[in-house]
């Protein structure tokens, strides 16, 4: 079955609002099997709305539309679809009980805006809305069954789940379509190169389907699979991501979505290794990461974001005679950083970043962009500089950030760094 | 002028990545006076994007497309915007010149499959696109002109911008009509507080629309108002925003859509102060926020991201005493991480966070969600224990770290810390 999105309101035409929803409803029905061809968004106009209802019934077999059943004036979606079905509002006493109930329950008044709320298009069937104050509905119009569902998101969301999906599965007569996916996460190879070493891949699977996404600096490679012999779906795309691994080699850093923090997160744990991190160029944003992980605290013992020369003085111990004779952007430097951040931490590992994430400080011979990284370990160290030419501070930030990660990661998995 | 927005790409269709072009685009068109009508999404099908392309062509004036220029095979908004104009693909000439170069300027090596970005519809007129390597283009097609950009949203709001900004003023033939807007930036009501309190502001200013926007934990109030005769809507929106502001009192952070790191780092500057952080639940955000800020180092001196104990004893000079008898979860322990930061960095003020963002190691004493932040400065230091109820970890970590820089720009202004 095909299914479109239909998200309504003005905050979402004029841009004020990013519309989030359409994304998770379009996961979740792809995941059960639909087809999902097209998202729209249109704002509070009867007249806008009333058209594309139109267009949608005459076109797919499922609609979702989000947004519109509040209480206000400019909440049209249920006079829009009666006029689309060629018919009227009428009071439903359903839906009238379900929002008497929601200001019964939560003892909050009722105002008489609220009654609007329960007039919605005749042979329209109610769907309750347990955590809110606007029912939905269902209506048929042409070959299309329409599901209109409130805007705000946890209501939303607990209405598709709980009753959109019994109600299409239903639709679809029996018969069970899964949509499954396999993630792959990379970094170090760019959007084109990991396209080409992928270009087999459709030939050698032909059920597969593979889409790439971006996350700077990371690439997701995603497998798709659909049908409905779904253990063969499962083999195929184990025997798909195996490909795709090969072809990654030491690029693929998780076969699955995982973030690198949390790889390298994992990868210390089994190790029963610890962690201290100093920072200069990248702000907080690697310690930021590795936090971001549940857990983080039984690897990760400190950070020392250390933006003041002095402060890579004091706190690490790196020496004045390295900073005055090659600098604080230097692999001499970045190497004192590690080392000092493992000693004042007691950690196993110390990870050390100094460059220039711009968009001033850099020059001829250490240009924006520049970044020296370190890794002490109980057995070694070993430092590297980078160019990268993203120009922007943030980017900068990120890519310093997650080439610091790979590079240990790369140390903790005896690969050769990049 | 109407516009649509049409966004391309299977991890839109289907729901893989939530489309934030389309709002950026639709943002800024209405504040250059067009009425977005449609926004839509498409998946990499050449026969969908083709259909839905000669519907728009048929229904509005100006149309923007994004994603789907890049070098790989599910690349094809080139291809399908040939079709939907019923024409060929061809080498563009300039087209090339532009990959060429991005790649001549990196010293990367190009791949064959660059090339394909190259061709386009014949009679398309190239957008450069200076910070990537998927120029864009310009084709009208019946009545509307198309306007296809990258979908890498850096790359593509630069070239909107730039380059088709100028192009649609062009196109409306000197009729000018603007759509201005007021940000005020507010941190401490909820979305619902800060509705309420508005709640007299379309009555005194009618030519003002207002627009909540969540950026959590901060929400912007945005102010709007259309018309031709600018200087009266600058007038306006001057008075509606100094209304807004007293409504929102010390609650107000920024009356723009600075970030509350930028602000304390304005305030720091104006008092020639630096600052050293000492984090231990916020894991790296505070100081990551205040280096996203160009020129922070002027200010920020270092931030120690204490996650173990011994950390907080010898980076910061916590006591054993302190730990063991209250915990690191204290407003005792963020008192001493403060003060112990601001001696190792030999800065003037310090600030420092500790608590439970979660989701494991809450207690009844103190559950998930309790933090600790503490301000020392010259004259005085001062702590506070707070109680979040967000739940989730990387929402705590925000919420935490927004709170403690909110407190330093309280005790910088000399206002009640809330």
């Amino acid at each position: 079955m095909n299914a479109e999105i239909l998200a309504t309101g003005d905050e979402i035409r004029t841009g004020a609002l990013v519309d989030s929803n359409s994304a998770h409803i379009a996961e979740v029905l792809t995941m059960h099997g639909l087809e999902v061809t097209r998202h729209h968004a249109v704002g509070d106009n009867l007249n806008a709305l009333t058209a594309i209802l139109v267009e949608i019934a005459g076109r797919t077999d499922v609609a979702i539309v989000t947004g519109g059943l509040g209480p206000t004036r400019d909440d049209l979606t249920a006079e829009a679809m009666a006029r689309a079905a060629g018919c009227e509002l009428q009071l439903n006493d359903l839906a009238m009980e379900t929002v008497t109930r929601f200001f019964r329950e939560r003892k909050r008044t009722m105002n008489a805006s609220n009654r609007k709320q329960a007039y919605l298009p005749q042979h329209a069937e109610v769907l309750d809305n347990p955590v809110g104050t606007a029912p939905g509905f269902v209506l048929k119009i042409d070959k299309c069954t329409f599901f209109c569902l409130p805007g705000v998101p946890y209501e939303m969301k607990k209405m598709l789940k709980d009753q959109v999906l019994p109600h299409v599965a239903a639709l679809s007569g029996g018969v069970q379509n899964y949509c499954r996916v396999h993630t792959l996460s990379t970094f170090g190879f760019v959007e084109s190169a990991v396209g080409e070493k992928l270009s087999g891949l459709e030939t050698l699977f032909p059920d597969i389907t593979v889409g790439l996404r971006a996350k700077f600096p990371e690439i997701q490679i995603k497998l798709y699979w659909k049908g409905s012999d779904e253990p063969r779906g499962m083999q195929t795309l184990e025997a798909g991501g195996a490909w795709v691994a090969e072809q990654m080699g030491d690029r693929l850093f998780s076969t699955g979505d995982q973030t690198m923090a949390a790889v390298v997160g994992d990868l210390l744990v089994a190790r029963n290794a610890s962690l201290a991190v100093a920072e200069s160029c990248t702000g907080g944003l690697i310690s930021n990461w590795l936090t971001n992980t549940p857990g983080s605290s039984n690897y990760f013992l400190m950070s020392a974001v250390t933006y003041a020369n002095s402060a890579k003085m004091n706190i690490l111990g790196v020496s004045a005679d390295t900073l005055n004779s090659v600098g604080a952007v230097h692999e001499k430097t970045a190497e004192e950083m590690a080392c000092g951040a493992r000693r004042a931490a007691g950690a196993d590992f110390g990870l050390a970043t100094t460059g220039i994430a711009g968009p001033d400080g850099g020059t001829d011979e250490k240009p924006v962009g520049t970044v020296c990284i370190a890794v002490a370990g109980p057995e070694q160290t070993l430092s590297k500089r980078y160019l990268f030419a993203f120009g922007r501070r943030l980017m900068n930030k990120r890519i310093f950030a997650m080439a610091a990660l790979d590079m240990l990661r790369r140390v903790l998995l005896n690969l050769p760094v990049l």
